[in-house]
C-alpha cells in the first residue's frame, strides 16, 4: 500500500491550505497572516503589508515569446498588485533569482532593467536579493512590502450584504494576449522563417507581458474618500476571484454580464478566437485589476472615479455567486483559476 | 563578434555588484538597501529588518542525503541567522516554494514540519508565501523580516581600528559534515547495498543539515550590554567574512589561528580527510555563527559571555586582512568563499 498523494490531487490552493492550515502565530504584531493578498504587521502607528511571489520558467512564463525586460517588470507589478489589493501603497522590494549558466549576463542586465523600470515608475525601493544559479530555468522570486493607515485597510473578508462590486480597467485582455502568443509559437514551431505577425495587437499583448499595478486606483479612492469594504486582486480571473472574497466574506453575489469591463480590442480578438469576451474575463487570468466592493452609500463617489465599473453586488451567503445574464438567467460561478500543477 | 559574457566571469558576488550599482533609492523609510546580511527600514521607534535567501536543489542542497524536515529548517534558520546578524530578533517569515510533480504532498509535509519547527523554536511566524509548481527541482525562497531598537543595529560597515574581533560558536563543522555527507554517497553510488556509515558523525552532520541561528548569542550581547560595532554571519567561511567586514569597515584584520575555535569532534574528522581544521573554519561555509566586532572597553564584558571567542583585532587598512600563526607568520586571506557559479 502507497501512502502517496499527488499534488495534482490538492491543486495549488488545496496545497496551500493543507500545509498552513495548523499553523500557530505567536508574534503580537502578526495582523494577518496566511490567507490574504498580503500579511499585515502592526508597526504601531501603521501597519505594514507583505508579500510575495515566485515565477517559474515554463509554468509561468515561456521565454520563446517573453522578453526579459517586460519579464523583470512584470515580477515586480504582480507584488506590487498584492499590497493595493489591501489598500495600500508598495514601498520597498526584494528580488532573489536562480539563474542557469545558459544565460549571459545582459540577459540578467535586460531583466534588471524591467526590474528597475518598474521600481521607478512605482516608487518603490529594491532594498535586498539573493542571486544563485539554478540547473535548469529561470526562476524569480520577488517579496514586496507596503504601508497603509491602520483605518484604511481592506480585507477579502470585508463585504456585507448589499454592498456594490467594483473592478478596475478591463478584464479578459491578458488572456487574449496569451492565447495570441501562443499561437504565433505554434506557427513559428512549424516554419521558423515565418515572422510572428503581432501587428495590432499591441494592448492584449502588453496586458499579459507587462501588466500594471493600480496603484492610481487607490489613490483616487483615496482622493474621493471612499474605503473598500473588501478587495482582491484579479491575478485568476474574476470568477476565482470573486469566489475568494465571498469565501471570506462569507456572503454570495451577483455579477451582471452585461456590465463586466471589455476593451474594444480584446472583444475584436476573442471573435478570432471564437471566445466570449466575459468567459475570457471570469476564466482567463493575470489582468491584474482591483475587484472591490463599497458600501453603497458610495455609489455616487465612486461614479466619479474614472477607471472603475460597477458590476454587482453583494448578496446572502445562501445565494452564492453568480453571473447574471440580460435575460435575467444566472449561472453560478465555479472556479476555474490558474492550475499551476 | 559576440557580445555574451558568461555568469561565471563576474562569480556570485560580482553579478549582485554589477546589477545593484546603480539602484536608486527615493522612500525616506529606506536607511539600508543592498548589501549588508538585511536592508533596515524605518518604523518609527524602531528599525525593520528584512532579508531573504533562495535554495536550489542541485546547487545548494543533494536530496540525495538532505532529509526534507532538516531542509525546511534550515532554509528558515539561515535567514534568521541574517536577521541576527544585524543584531536584531526575528519575527515573521513568508515562504515561497516551487516543487516538481516528483514530489508527493507528503514530502511538502514533511518539508513544512521542519519550517513549523523552526518557527516554534524561534518564536517566528510564518505569514504568508507562495507554493507553484517547478519543471525540475525543488526551490525555496525564504523571506525573513524582524526588528531591532535604533541604537542597537550593527552593520558590517562600523569596525574601528582596535576592535576585538569575535566569534560564536564554532567553526569548520559544517564543512567535515558534507565531506562526509558527499562520500557516503560516493560509496552508495558504487554500491547501492552498503548501508551510510554515520555513526558518530551527529555533531559534524547536524552542522551541515540543521544550522542554529544564533539568537541566543544577541540575548547574551544585549543582556551584558555589549553592541557589536560591526556583525555579519558566517554563510561562506571565516576567511570571506572577513574580508566584508574589512572591505565595509575600511580595516584591515588580525586573526590569531590558534585562537580559532574548533570543536573536538570537527578536529578528529578533518585528521581523516587530511584536512587542517582551521582551513575548514576560514575556507568552508554554512556553519552560520556570528562574527562580529566589539569595543576593546567591552572585553571583560565578553568574557563573560558563554559561546563566543575573541579571535583577533582590527588593524588599518594598508596592512590588510591575514592570519597570524603560532611562530608570528602572517599569511593574507583572499576570499575562497561558496561559488554558485
Amino acid at each position: 500500500m502507497s501512502d502517496r498523494t499527488e499534488l495534482s490531487e490538492l491543486g495549488e490552493f488545496g496545497l496551500i491550505d493543507h500545509l498552513t492550515k495548523d499553523l500557530k502565530l505567536t508574534q503580537s504584531t502578526t495582523i494577518k497572516g496566511v490567507g490574504d493578498d498580503a500579511a499585515v504587521i502592526d508597526r504601531g502607528d501603521h501597519y505594514e503589508l507583505i508579500t510575495t511571489d515566485m515565477l517559474v520558467e515554463g509554468v509561468h512564463f515561456d521565454m520563446s515569446y517573453t522578453p526579459l525586460k517586460h519579464l523583470g517588470y512584470k515580477a515586480v507589478s504582480v507584488n506590487l498588485s498584492d499590497i493595493c489589493a489591501m489598500n495600500g501603497t508598495p514601498t520597498q522590494i526584494t528580488v532573489s533569482i536562480a539563474v542557469s549558466s545558459r544565460f549571459p549576463v545582459e540577459a540578467m542586465d535586460e531583466l534588471y532593467s524591467g526590474i528597475t523600470q518598474a521600481c521607478e515608475r512605482y516608487q518603490v525601493d529594491l532594498v535586498g536579493g539573493d542571486t544563485t544559479s539554478s540547473l535548469t530555468g529561470l526562476i524569480i522570486s520577488v517579496t514586496a512590502i507596503g504601508r497603509v493607515e491602520k483605518s484604511e485597510v481592506a480585507y477579502r473578508s470585508g463585504a456585507n450584504e448589499h454592498d456594490l462590486i467594483c473592478v478596475s480597467g478591463d478584464l479578459g485582455g491578458a488572456y487574449i494576449g496569451l492565447q495570441i502568443l501562443e499561437r504565433e509559437k505554434e506557427v513559428w514551431k512549424e516554419n521558423p522563417e515565418v515572422q510572428p505577425d503581432l501587428e495590432g495587437f499591441d494592448y492584449v499583448l502588453e496586458r499579459i507581458l507587462k501588466p500594471e499595478p493600480r496603484t492610481d486606483v487607490i489613490q483616487e479612492l483615496r482622493k474621493h474618500s471612499i474605503r473598500p469594504t473588501s478587495m482582491i486582486d484579479i491575478s485568476d480571473g474574476l470568477g476565482s476571484e470573486i469566489l475568494h472574497l465571498c469565501k471570506h466574506s462569507e456572503c454570495g453575489a451577483r455579477i451582471y454580464d452585461e456590465k463586466i469591463p471589455i476593451d474594444a480590442a480584446t472583444a475584436t480578438q476573442c471573435q478570432d478566437f471564437n471566445l466570449e469576451p466575459s468567459v475570457c474575463a471570469l476564466n482567463g487570468g493575470e489582468d491584474y485589476e482591483l475587484l472591490f466592493t463599497i458600501s453603497q452609500e458610495d455609489f455616487e463617489k465612486i461614479s466619479k472615479v474614472k477607471q472603475v465599473s460597477v458590476i454587482g453586488h453583494i448578496t446572502d451567503k445562501a445565494s452564492g455567486a453568480a453571473i447574471v445574464y440580460p435575460q435575467g438567467e444566472e449561472i453560478q460561478i465555479k472556479a476555474q483559476g490558474w492550475k499551476s500543477f
